[in-house]
């Protein structure tokens, strides 16, 4: 904690501009052998970058000095021309001067360690800058803004005022403590409970925002999927041909839905394994296997063929657990066969492009609905914290469960309390920690 | 010139950090629309970067009032998150509060209208940017920081003085001014076309500084030119095989020799045409074609075949025009033949690696005699400076010629002065400013 550790912040690649950044105590004394400027806190200084006094580049430095900075530390960030060779010159001269490389997320665990930001808080900087969508970037914008550390932390205070009155019976038996039966305090631990689990609940919107929602393409072989999956996102993504049994592989493709990111998923079409070689019945397997991890499934039915007892089989897989089911009557520009009166579907050709982009808004809507971000609430995205919620959950039902033995119910108090710190990182382990910076990219 | 440009400034992809510049006289104006932040001239910032209200990003922003800034006119840099997605929002947002996406280059063509840098010093920022060695970097940064400039009006302004000498003598025949007889005046002009003249032929340079040295590896079939590149490259860039005649197409890779970028280029093996069939014939014409467009020559021999006349022609072939030629001696882990005893080359085997390094440095310290930046002197990058000086020093020379005739001297030399106006910019035309920042990238 004690050394200057330095990064290049800005992507990879030329650009107009790019930042090397440095931290840590002595980060002037470390700059002062590499970089002329009359720092002052804050002010954007033009600076003299120089190899043993030979000029490289002339930088402009912002000094800010700690606490009051990202990391907590005195942090100096320099603006250079966006050349990736001059930038790891910079970088190179701020090693050679005294500074460390930075490993991944290692500002943002200083910002930490500092406490700058809590473990959610800096959880939410690398979310933001993977989001890809407008409801991921919000929902990384408000956990980094701290809407769901306050969530954790009104119920932790909750927990701990309960928790110090359970304490002080039993400290105290003899003193006259306000009234509060087994039956008040096992209700208000039921309570926190169930707040508890409906925030762990709202982690199913949250890994959709983050994630994306998967949705499989299914359908019989030959129903026209890989045509739909090129359709709705644009390109010739996935080989299209006569024959069936085209797609092998599970194909992936990414689409930003109103917001919500989808990963399309082409699969092999399913039919009678029996009938299916090796290779077939191991796309199958594969097209089972994603169907059983979707969000949404998309079945394809080809309406120029009658309906079948296969299609019926088909609509049922898809539709289990309760998956949310949409429902393409492919092939609209040939004619109608029969059986499909009581299939509710968005007509749609693949081919001439009819429809597909009602069906895309149809998926939206879909998506709208379990993917978007609710307005003003806190949620959870990342599932650490879901099950941290969960099992802080569970110890407040055993404390509601034993309200009647104070010293049972304060351990399972204390239990759900540690649950909960470790969200915001009070109770986390160094592996946590680790672990978690290491998915940083390096310069955050 | 009075509307608001706003562009990404950072390379795209995912970073720690990232920044959208905007730049025009009413900058602050357009920003207040979607930042909120109590700006103060070059004060880091932290500011609520907001879509009517609903908050998107917390970036730091820094105010440089013009005309002390990058471009000349009022510049806001905010920097944010580095998330790709993040980055175009705010971009976005920027446009939907009256700002206009910046095309390539157009802060740069700012900061030269606005007399920021003069058109060389605009022309070394793209440079800079691009550079890809130290002697690049280098090469870019002094001339951003006028070193060419200078000495090109160091020129201007001597020329100017003797046309005021001239011109004089032409306006006030009566007058009694300094002995100055054609002789001196011819004298003075030749020295002066001598001088652009040197500055001109520092090109060669300057080119290879920026383009990097060609380096054509030519030799007979099967002497082991592919596997000598890999060799130097270090990786697998070129197919190997025992048949002659492998490689057709001339294939290229860039090198780092010592802080001179290198391209070092691989082609089909020189033979006899009438023994070769159509394709071969036509890899041949490109060796021919790669030979006469480079800068040094890298012949590879097999020693472990008996020295003949082909490989004498082949020696004289990469000579012509004084062009250095390194010689290669491959296969050094055969035995040796004979007739190889008059041939100076490095002994080297492409196949166990033994004297590639060593053939790496020859090349290095050839290219260093031909590439490397003079200490302290100003030198040409641009095909354009080069040649407005050669036209410049040739109306010199003109001038030169006609000393005696006033008039006809004054107007060679107002010529020689335009030609070096355009280095710097006040000559150029719209055209030619144009086509340099179009070549520059968006955000500069």
């Amino acid at each position: 904690m004690n050394d200057v550790i330095a990064a290049i912040a800005t992507p990879a690649g030329e650009g107009a501009l790019g930042i090397v950044r440095l931290s840590g105590p002595d980060v002037l004394a470390v700059a002062a052998r590499f970089v002329r400027a009359p720092w002052q806190p804050r002010l954007a200084t033009l600076a003299l970058v120089h190899d043993e006094g030979r000029p490289v580049e002339r930088a402009v430095g912002v000094y800010f000095p700690g606490p009051d900075s990202y990391t907590g530390d005195d942090v100096l960030e320099l603006t250079a021309h966006g050349s990736p060779y001059l930038l790891s010159r910079i970088l190179e001269l701020a090693v050679r001067s005294g500074a460390r490389l930075a490993s991944p997320g290692e500002f943002t665990h200083r910002a930490y360690l500092n406490g700058r930001l809590d473990l959610a808080q800096a959880e939410a900087v690398s979310l933001l800058i993977r989001a890809r969508t407008e409801t991921t970037a919000r929902a990384a914008f408000e956990q980094l803004e701290g809407r769901l550390s306050n969530a954790v932390e009104d119920l932790r205070r909750r927990i701990t005022g309960g928790l110090a009155i359970v304490e002080a019976s039993l400290d105290h038996p003899e003193e006259d403590l306000p009234a509060f039966g087994p039956e008040t305090a096992a209700a208000a631990a039921s309570r926190l409970a169930e707040e508890a689990r409906r925030l762990a609940a709202t982690h199913r919107r949250g890994r959709l925002a983050a994630d994306g929602a998967r949705v499989s393409i299914v359908g019989r072989p030959n129903a026209g999927k890989s045509s739909l999956l090129n359709a709705l996102v644009g390109r010739d993504r996935a080989i299209v041909a006569d024959e069936p049994g085209t797609t092998r592989d599970t194909l992936e493709e990414t689409a930003d839905l109103r917001g919500v990111r989808a990963v399309l998923v082409d699969t092999a079409g399913l039919r009678d394994e029996a009938e299916a070689g090796a290779v077939e019945r191991e796309g199958i397997r594969r097209t089972r296997a994603s169907l059983a991890a979707s969000d949404v499934a998309l079945v394809v039915l080809d309406r120029s063929v009658d309906f079948q007892e296969p299609d019926r089989s088909l609509l049922e897989e898809a539709a289990a657990g309760g998956r949310p089911v949409i429902v393409a009557l492919n092939k609209a520009d040939l004619p109608r066969a029969s059986g499909l009166d009581g299939i509710e579907g968005v007509q749609v050709s693949a081919l001439t492009g009819d429809g597909v982009s009602r069906l895309a808004e149809r998926l939206a809507d879909e998506l709208a609905r379990t993917g978007a971000a609710p307005e003003g609430e806190p949620w959870v995205v990342s599932l650490r914290h879901r099950l941290a919620l969960e099992e802080s959950a569970a110890a407040l039902d055993r404390a509601a469960a034993v309200a009647g033995e104070a010293e049972l119910a304060a351990v399972h108090l204390r239990e759900a309390l540690a649950k909960l710190g470790e969200i915001v990182g009070d109770t986390a382990t160094e592996e946590v920690l680790r672990e978690l910076f290491s998915r940083f990219c390096v310069g955050k």
